[in-house]
């Protein structure tokens, strides 16, 4: 395992301070995506923006990442905005500015979290645990994807033969490659790594592009640490597919049988 | 049923133009919820401001709003940034400020919807139809559920006698009192009209305030008219409640068996 700040994540979420609420960042070709990087890293950045910002108190709580047009390979800025404190939330807004105008746009909740009545509403699916379901072998043509490791239970890489499925359905147990202690940011990356519902439900390869993912987080830092570097479980499934969008659902959670996260996006599809 | 123009609803989300992109409103006693107006009725007035500029295109395709802090009983601007047009969509930001600041943060995504190859994923729960489900009697003390007829068919409003449920799961017909042909923006109100599924988790009163909700729009213009003024079902579940937040989800379908949207958030429970 590579110390920590050597790690090809922390490199491509690295920021540089450049005043209030700036930040200079760059893209990193081992994230690159079909169009530029991966969404879920562009999510990270953006949350590590107020991560970093001095201002920022509680821990992520909500995250919505709009992707306003593709972020080209080079650099960036990301604007942090603090727009009001409360007792128990901060809420910020943020801005990816890359030469040609806004990339993206994203808002972030930070909250104070508290010892309060807890519950699960439903509990982690039945899965065999990590260690007993073989590591995927890469098959997509991307950066990106050679950044985790994947142990798929159901629902692998569909071989987008032409054959329609009734449902888009995966579970699979997923780490960061290298291992890397699981923290907000890097969660935030992980739940956008399911790739796209449709591919699964046309059976075949269709131009897509995420445009709005908001993600809830909902393990107290402590229980990210607890973690460490063991898989976490990632189901997904899509929704309604028409007029050229669909909804896409994910749930990671961890091996003790918490949810650490949720996630929800609409995605764009041509045709 | 009253003229379009004089439903307590179009009263609530009606906007006056005050230059580029900001807009004067108010609140509206009827919509009054424990503090401010409830928050549905703040998500579709926040929306209402991009569909009302001359600037914007397609249609409503997803909106985040972030409750900042409670909105006061009385005057509001409405700032809408168009940020970025592309060939299929339209981001917006949008502040809802009062005197003492930013109440409220959200974005819209706006997009022009394609004929293209179309699916559910799941299909519409099997229900008896809204004529055989009794319309419930008003149980809150408060104002705009009385906005709504509900006919309840499981999870009706909780007891509150203390007795702890295993889930929360509610369905139930809703429509607007009195009826109103179903657009947009009703339906971004419509798509947060579920009671904290804390209460029925608990089975008693929980101080609560949503911090952010995120709706996706699943429908085309074209639907929404066809759904009219008849009763749409609605769908609503939490996920898990830890550390003074929990996360709650609905969807909402049409008569027809068509997912016209869903909607996520995370909300703040005390104790």
């Amino acid at each position: 395992m590579p110390a920590h700040d050597s790690h090809p994540f922390d490199a491509a979420v690295a920021l540089d301070a450049a005043g209030d609420g700036v930040f200079r960042g760059r893209t990193h070709p081992l994230w690159s995506n079909m169009v530029g990087p991966f969404g879920g890293i562009t999510a990270a950045v953006m949350l590590a923006a107020p991560c970093r910002d001095p201002r920022r108190i509680g821990e992520p709580l909500a995250l919505t990442v709009n992707y306003a047009a593709p972020v080209a390979d080079g650099e960036f800025t990301v604007e942090a905005t603090p727009v009001r404190t409360t007792r128990t939330t901060q809420h910020w807004t943020m801005l990816l500015r890359q030469r040609d105008g806004v990339a993206a746009t994203a808002s972030a909740v930070f909250a104070v979290r508290r010892d309060t009545w807890a519950a699960h509403e439903l509990p982690m699916p039945a899965v065999p645990a990590a260690d007993e379901v073989p590591p995927t072998l890469r098959r997509a043509p991307l950066a990106w994807p050679e950044r985790y490791e994947f142990r798929f239970v159901a629902g692998p890489w569909p071989e987008l033969s032409g054959t329609e499925a009734g449902e888009s359905l995966t579970r699979v147990w997923v780490r960061d490659e290298p291992p890397r202690p699981l923290d907000a940011l890097s969660l935030a990356a992980i739940a956008d790594v399911f790739y796209p519902r449709i591919f699964r439900r046309r059976g075949r390869f269709t131009p897509i592009g995420t445009v709005s993912i908001t993600t809830y987080f909902h393990a107290a830092a402590a229980e990210l640490a607890a973690q460490g570097v063991r898989p976490v479980l990632g189901c997904a499934q899509g929704r309604r597919y028409a007029g050229g969008f669909f909804e896409q659902n994910a749930e990671v959670w961890g091996d003790a049988g918490v949810l650490l996260a949720s996630s929800h996006q609409i995605v764009y599809f041509k045709e």
